[in-house]
């Protein structure tokens, strides 16, 4: 009786990243080439994952791969960008599987994919770039390959953009490289979790809203009709990412805060001035900001926010602050959900003083539903928990 | 016995004017040089209107100049910039006086001035454009000076930037210049009022809110801090400017409202640039915007939105589209004061639908607290009503 062909299996979960330099505009929409380098902090996996599993078996034959995305199985062939993953995968493997007759050939079976997210589609998170850093994440490790994070992000850029950025942790920069077949295009730590551990990340997700445009979409429209966007890409950025690399080097917040808000500002500003206009910021957008500036005073930042292609807030804080910070926030939002438990230490100013609330203070209030409390975290991870 | 000493009197109206292309930005902030052209749209002083009387008397000394603004006495020599219209118009009837000994020497007469204006501060305009104007306008009949109106401009321009598109009628340029001591910056009629007579304006006025920085400390900080103003400067607005003269040229309303759109946007996205950011705009202002998207559809202009620094929408519509734009928003903002007399001719599409209002229609619905009608109007008129 023959043996039952073995199935390989690897697993691995994948952090969401926030940019405090942004990403906004292709110059390659093929191959995901952005018109401008960005630099995010990897957020914790024990917070916020993404979690993959990845086997292959040639028992698998005649079927095709296969992928389930939280319960629901999808179309791999509708989706040229997971093609263009797997394709470079199974290339690397074949070129590995040619040099050493010894190795299976992992490379010609068919792949059988799960993978699931830990935090809800209505936390408005995008969810694509630790989806796809843990699709590659994890067909690298079942595959063997013994390729750096930097050499997969080529791969996992494929798929989404900012999924380069969520193969390392830490603080992460995506240089946007000058080839044009993008083999310079990768993402590179600028430091690890570790050289700046005290790095939080507070989300407030508002309530659901209808969906403005895509990113992909919005990114194009802007592109193509905003005067003031070559402007963002050729002087205001080069000089964020130098600034945010020195602030993160020399563990500056101040110049952090700065710059984080800054950059956010003028994505949002060349989203304004593009054609139709694009409005992410809605009027509890604006109201975080207002308080994020009420907590900062007028002497020092305390803490940032920052705005990706949505309205939920994201405030960023280093530890020593958090009484202050997330002390008055959760004193604002204590109805909403999400909050760790309570602990000691947190000033209640509001509640204290009695005061009256402000209208920003209102308006963020009544329009948050949750926060999700993070902190800077590393790489992905390989894990014993298979999903298949 | 001797004649008591005549009392020279001259009273003039002016009139609000709302800029289609922005002026945002001072190069020279003593002499009011602006950084960009723009240009404007007069409105009709039959519904806005500043009001001035100027008078001088040799009777009047040893008094000094006065200025009595809505009921209130100024402080004259506390206003740099009325001290420095009223020193240019002075030495204008001066060299009158010198070239004709026969010409009273009103010149070295004190003025007694008094104006008011006929819009509530509570509408939120900007009532030095059109107070400045109506100041220059009364004291140079006053004086019989022979300028144009071009020539005045750059007197009224060291009042108030933007007053000086208020001593035309119709539709108005303001050219930057770039004479060092300011001689060619001035305004130049594009057209008439009766070239395009058919040009509505329709102010929206927001509920009353916590004023934004001024606009005179606003645009110093983006002058100084926005990376993409410098876009704005050189490459949008000298686009927009030859755009905007083609459309009113052509009578062409199609690109009068995207052009106009489009600077609005461009204006506030390099606010929102500057640093410490300004948000001129609200939740109410953003819900005019969705509302004008709605009315005019995919295909078409209805209408155009702009804002100038603060909230309050201003829509311009042709008198074509009344039944449209008037209409919609006329069953929508019923209840606010301002409207004209019902007439025929307006469709009322959300009653007699009986639809659901979107969230943008309740926005604006609930955050609007009056309304201005106007139209396309003339130059300042002289008026035999004094004030004094």
């Amino acid at each position: 009786m023959a043996s039952s062909p073995t199935i390989y299996r690897s697993s691995t979960t994948a952090p969401v990243n926030i940019a405090v330099v942004k990403y906004w505009g292709k110059r390659d929409t093929v191959l995901n080439l952005p018109t401008n380098s960005s630099l995010s902090v990897t957020l914790s996996q024990g917070d916020l994952r993404a979690h993959t599993t990845a086997t292959c078996s040639e028992s698998y034959s005649p079927q095709p791969d296969s992928l389930v995305l939280n319960g629901q199985p999808e179309d791999i062939q509708a989706s040229k960008r997971t093609l263009a993953c797997l394709l470079s995968l199974r290339s690397l493997r074949a070129k590995l599987e040619s040099a050493d007759s010894s190795l299976p050939k992992l490379s010609s079976y068919p792949l059988r994919i799960a993978s699931k997210n830990n935090f809800p589609t209505a936390a408005g998170l995008a969810s694509s770039a630790a989806g796809f850093a843990a699709l590659v994440r994890a067909i690298a490790d079942l595959y063997e390959l013994p390729h750096t994070p930097e050499q997969l992000s080529l791969i996992a850029r494929q798929g989404s953009g900012s999924a380069c950025r969520s193969l390392m942790g830490g603080y992460v920069a995506w240089r946007a490289g000058i080839q044009e077949d993008g083999s310079d295009s990768m993402a590179q730590e600028v430091a690890p979790a570790s050289h700046w551990p005290e790095m939080r990340a507070l989300i407030l997700v508002v309530s659901a809203e209808k969906k403005a445009i895509s990113s992909t979409a919005g990114m194009q429209v802007t592109v193509k009709t905003s005067d003031l966007f070559k402007s963002r890409v050729e002087q205001t950025v080069p000089k964020h990412m130098t600034l945010m690399e020195q602030a993160i080097r020399e563990r500056d917040f101040q110049l952090f805060a700065e710059v984080t808000m800054r950059d956010s500002n003028s994505f949002h500003a060349v989203c304004r001035d593009s054609w139709p206009p694009i409005d992410y910021l809605n009027d509890v957008s604006l109201a975080a900001c207002r308080v994020v500036e009420a907590i900062n005073g007028d002497g020092k930042y305390y803490c940032a926010y920052t705005f990706d292609a949505g309205p939920n807030p994201v405030i960023y804080y280093l530890e020593g602050a958090a009484a202050k910070v997330e002390g008055t926030l959760r004193v604002l939002l204590h109805h909403v959900e999400g909050w760790p438990p309570s602990h000691a230490g947190f000033t209640q100013p509001l509640a204290e003083s009695g005061k009256e609330l402000t209208k920003a203070e209102r308006t963020l209030a009544a329009g948050i539903s949750r926060v999700i409390c993070s902190r800077v975290g590393g790489a992905p991870e390989r894990t014993s928990e298979h999903l298949l």
